[in-house]
């Protein structure tokens, strides 16, 4: 048989020397070490699924002194340099973080022809276009299924599994620390400062949370997702986000007796010649699943026009999770490698020259229904000249709780929800609102989320 | 470069003619008339996305007259073996069902040198070893995403996407009629008959429900996934399999008040040297994702020793996206030939050779909690003399309901959830009960699912 693959395998079964790829690991962080104890884990099972030997080559990590007594037979090197120049490695691994130097070190793996893997989100959504034209124009891979969902095989069903649809929709839950703080919110009524201390004090969160808590990190995945969904060129600052850190308890007690839960939501909807791209707090009906996913758990939802609604729910983040995923991408690679079949599916779903620019819908042109909750003297006529400025912007209620609770300076609560209206005149009427000598707090807005 | 694919692409950037994946379709019933709707609706993406064209160059069936309009080009014959014996086909899907012709056609095809796709289940469940073993000897492609889980690429995250894990269980909803029913159960209290009977009129339920309601279809599944997951060999006819035709609002209700819904479930977990298969009606908390899936849905859960808990959801059936899962497959085999790495990742995940025969658990074995009902009468002592041959078995109660409401011969039901025992011990304990005076009715008794 005049085949690669099949003939690498009864090459091997024929006892001849097992394939090895070589893989250089730079950083040996969480990630890094996760993806060690994953392929030592699997160390026997990745011969008998590949007909290969996954060999991890060469550390590299600037302040690891030493590796733990299993990895002590790897070479630890402090400069991620020397692992890309060394010639034995096949696939070289990124997981240290951040922009820079991670950059610099993609591309110098890059130039000198090796396979790259990578975890880093942030890097992808902001520089990505780089990085896979490089790639492209040296005709290596790139992997970067660790970068979304964290073990949830989202790139690769996304790309392959997905592959005979148009993408009408990606909605989901891409950061477990948010939806963390906000599912103990809303179990226990707890204040979000609160939460997030705790969940810093069990190393949940970050020292600096900003990237979770304000949809910083859940914007660079929906970036990656989109531009493989549309095939589009797309970095995280052109994804509308707002983050979870003004969310109140009261609302999120509010959303419950209206049957909602507030979750952090990437939102992408396809509408051809534009697409939107926000992350923001979202009220997500009680019985959508999106809304039973807590803690830390991931689910992204798409809507393909052939396989309709398709969910994938998972740990998102996580040691060895995070290592399961980059994992399969060097198994991948090394497939690829084995059978001579580099470049075999493209990185990004579409051809590289077959991207189409998109415009991103402006968050004026949304049109949805929301959630607005008032602050508001206990006095006749309040809710007239608030449904009346509603009315005159072409708002209509679908329902009102006022609560007797008084707060502070004997104000309460007004909360109304709204049938799908757009949110330019929703700003419009807020603004007007706001003003009302009645209103003494400005009015908290939230979007209810509409599957499609 | 001397890369196949990335050569492929650029000759065709390069305004070079692309390359035509030609498929031939024998059965163009609903799935089959669902490829040719995908293929129809993605024919402008399809070369973005993969540099080629794939064409639906013939379709075989044996009862139609005629193609739809935007199919008259496509040349119709009756008999399979034309399309077998058609030098231009590259890849022969097979969607007739059932065992044969089906099978014949697919050796047939496979002796010819074609590559194949199927979407049928009970065909690889049943005969998928002499069909494997045969491609693997002529080296050709076995795509079968179709079979499990509908438009879910579930086939696909288990073999690529987890391929750095072990399998430690699977469990899911995989198939769509009976959790149909059972959905309308639960919702509206309406018995099985009645809603088989509504579903049959409604087109969701065949003339004969066997397979769907019997689990018989989602032991064909769980075979499939189980071959994959663990490396071994296994038929449907080793899955220990039990429908919901017995179940009873009744029991349904009562579940309800212990926090449970019942759902079909298929379930298999890993003990190395043994493995349970099994499908059965299951008691799964409330709380679990596995009891929010309604109606025609699917999920499928993974829980691997590296990726932790892994959940698939998505339409478990249906033409179009079912043949949205054709199509990936279609698409997977054409980027192999245009890459010439055929065999690339083996069919069932682990390398023909490398499979190991495993126990399957024998139903006496399993160790979990049970629910059980009695129908006694209301009488003194009744529950002390059940409870004592529980006990007498190990069985340790978590809690009892005693309904006051008389049945028919003054008989009330006693339910009692147990924690976890062993199923050969409930077999004793079940059947020395049901001799008791007071007990007017077989004990009913349903399992609880175990999350890991």
């Amino acid at each position: 048989m005049e085949n690669a693959c099949i003939w690498n395998w009864n090459y091997w079964l024929r006892g001849v020397r097992m394939k090895e790829i070589k893989v250089g690991l730079i950083g040996f962080g969480t990630v890094g070490q996760g993806l060690a104890e994953v392929l030592f884990m699997q160390q026997e099972r990745m011969p008998k699924r590949t007909g290969m030997r996954i060999e991890l080559a060469a550390i590299a990590d600037k302040s690891a002194k030493a590796l733990p007594e299993r990895f002590a037979h790897i070479p630890l090197v402090q400069n991620g340099q020397d692992v890309i120049n060394n010639p034995d490695i096949d696939i070289v691994v990124e997981l240290i973080g951040g922009i820079e130097p991670a950059k610099s070190f993609m591309l110098a793996a890059i130039a000198a022809g090796k396979h790259v893997v990578t975890a880093n989100k942030a890097l992808l959504a902001q520089e990505g276009r780089d990085i896979f034209a490089a790639a492209a124009a040296k005709g290596v891979c790139v992997g970067f299924e660790a970068s979304v969902g964290g073990g949830i095989p989202v790139i690769k069903a996304l790309r392959e599994g997905l592959v005979a649809n148009r993408i009408l929709s990606i909605s989901g839950i891409m950061n477990g620390t948010a939806n963390y703080i906000l599912s103990r919110m809303t179990d226990e009524g707890i204040p979000f400062a609160e939460v997030l201390a705790e969940a810093q004090r069990l190393g949940f969160a970050e020292a600096d949370p900003s990237y979770d808590v304000e949809g910083i990190d859940t914007a660079h995945k929906l970036a990656i997702l989109m531009s493989m969904a549309y095939g589009m060129h797309i970095t995280h600052r052109e994804v509308n986000t707002e983050g979870i850190s003004r969310i109140e308890p009261l609302d999120i007690e509010l959303a419950r007796e209206f049957g909602y839960r507030i979750k952090l939501l990437a939102i992408s909807r396809n509408h051809g010649d534009h697409v939107e791209a926000r992350v923001h707090p979202t009220m997500v009906p009680q019985d959508h699943l999106l809304a039973s996913i807590s803690g830390a758990y991931n689910a992204i939802h798409f809507h393909g026009d052939c396989a309709g609604n398709i969910l994938l729910y998972g740990l998102g983040a996580g040691k060895v999770p995070t290592g399961s995923a980059v994992a399969a991408d060097v198994v991948d690679i090394a497939r690829d490698i084995a059978c001579g079949s580099i470049g075999r599916v493209p990185p990004l779903s579409y051809l590289s020259d077959q991207f189409t620019p998109r415009r991103i819908t402006p968050m004026d042109e949304l049109y949805g229904p929301y959630y607005f909750r008032f602050t508001v003297l206990d006095q006749p006529g309040v809710l007239a000249s608030i449904a009346g400025i509603l009315s005159e912007q072409d708002i209509s209620i679908e329902s009102v709780i006022q609560k007797g609770r008084k707060e502070s300076g004997g104000a309460v609560p007004l909360v109304i929800v709204t049938h799908a209206a757009q949110e330019s005149s929703v700003e419009r009427a807020l603004a007007r609102i706001n003003t009302l000598e009645a209103v003494t707090a400005p009015a908290v807005k939230i979007r209810i989320f509409e599957d499609e």
